[in-house]
């Protein structure tokens, strides 16, 4: 008989992870109630199983992993742990150190911190999952041989989401830079004396900050939670939050392009919306 | 006879430009009043003519190029003012747009805004001087064939600033950010697994971040008021100013590093003055 997972929730990432794990063995259980079409395709896709409620998915997994928007992470630990779940709950979120610790503290001894560095993974070599607790060699050994790199460092829970925070705070706020300084040499008229100076002494700089503008738009929403958690993180250790408050204030300002296709979605209309909000 | 330039004044940046105008068949005067061993030494080498008051300064010369920290920009510009300076003001200074225009108020028709990017001027294609207002290309005339390479863009006072603020928030602003990044990961005791993942997916950022400690140690002391400046640059275009008044937070966290010999400062000495502070 395969252990059981209960993946909340498969999202983009969530997916991947759930395919990770169902090509282990594992059966993984997700919560159909409240989301979208797209996602219960994916989840029907990758032979994820569905359950009804929280509740029914909490009584039959031995494990849990929560995938979920950063801002959300916490009170679903709170959830999982009002129910009196004491498996193994592994947290893989973009959260602050001291979130992480409040999730532990949630949880119990069953937690395992974890952060994601890159893309959904779908293939070998693309994505790290870091892991840190004192039960983080159990949760790595659920991902052996997949595509997920499953990696335990030194340090207890809060050690891996500080290396997550760390990773993104440059990924995720140079792009919110980037877009800044596009809007600014807009709103001052000098877009195209800069582009010409960072193609001279900044190669790539220009067509990165295109990339940026078209690749953030639709993940802007959930990168404001983001930045917060990474600037409460740089604030817990006496470094200013500044750069991740005003990167959040910059995805904040292009959320709502989550709705607008893709393919309409170019540098031009994000720097509108970043000087009209 | 040759036209009379004054140049205030003959730090590292300003001395290759008055070596530039001597190239030229400029006779370049600086003000000796105050200033270091070091600058009448690098003034002397480049031939350079003392004198010995900002006034007689004033009444030799036909022109004027500032090229003075951020923070004294508009001081220097009022005080040329209130000598009653009618020639040609270039003021090559790294200040937001709104401070160049104040500037341009002091000085009046004869003012030129000027924006340097590039290390001190000592080869052909290493340094641009971006300049911009009425007299923008009388100017640049004077940096013919020289080393600096002169480009009138368009706009008037302001848009030289501009282009500066825009394209310094970018590589002081990500300097400050790899060394705020460094020092929280120090903290967090998660170093060693941050840049085990740079070298896996951001490959050159280790040695970027290393560098960028050896290299702003001794100018951090000047960045400062660069930040602020440009700080205030977004501010004013009603974006987020934040992620410079950050930079500017890291970098007076350091500016004590001046006065540390250069080969005596690595990435650890600059992240412990940033975690002491």
């Amino acid at each position: 008989m395969s252990e059981v997972i209960l993946l909340l929730n498969p999202g983009a990432m969530g997916t991947s992870i759930g395919a990770a794990l169902r090509g282990n063995g594992y059966r993984v259980l997700w919560v159909a109630a409240g989301r979208s079409a797209q996602t219960v395709e994916r989840a029907e896709k990758t032979e994820l199983q569905v359950v009804a409620s929280l509740e029914r998915g909490l009584a039959d997994a031995e494990h849990v992993i929560s995938v979920v928007p950063p801002d959300a992470a916490l009170s679903v630990a709170k959830q999982v742990a009002a129910h009196g779940f004491t498996g193994t709950y592994l947290d893989a979120n973009a959260v602050a150190p001291a979130t992480a610790r409040e999730i532990g503290a949630a949880i119990g001894d069953g937690c395992v911190d974890g952060g994601i560095v890159g893309p959904p993974a779908w293939r070998a070599g693309s994505t790290r999952l870091y892991l840190s607790g004192e039960r983080a060699a159990k949760a790595a050994a659920w991902f052996a041989d997949s595509p997920v790199d499953a990696r335990v460092i030194e340090g207890a829970i809060g050690a891996a989401s500080a290396l997550k925070m760390c990773y993104a705070s440059y990924t995720k706020g140079t792009s919110a830079l980037l877009l800044a300084i596009r809007a600014l040499a807009e709103h001052e008229h000098v877009s195209e004396a800069l582009l010409d100076e960072w193609d001279i002494s900044q190669p790539g700089l220009h067509q990165q900050s295109n990339a940026a503008g078209a690749r953030t738009a639709a993940k802007a929403w959930r990168f404001e939670g983001e930045m917060h958690e990474i600037a409460a993180t740089f604030e817990a250790a006496d470094l200013p939050p500044g750069f991740h408050l005003a990167a959040a204030e910059i995805y904040r300002r292009i959320r709502e392009l989550k709705d607008v296709p893709a393919e309409q979605v170019d540098i031009a209309t994000v720097l509108e919306q970043l000087l009209a909000n």
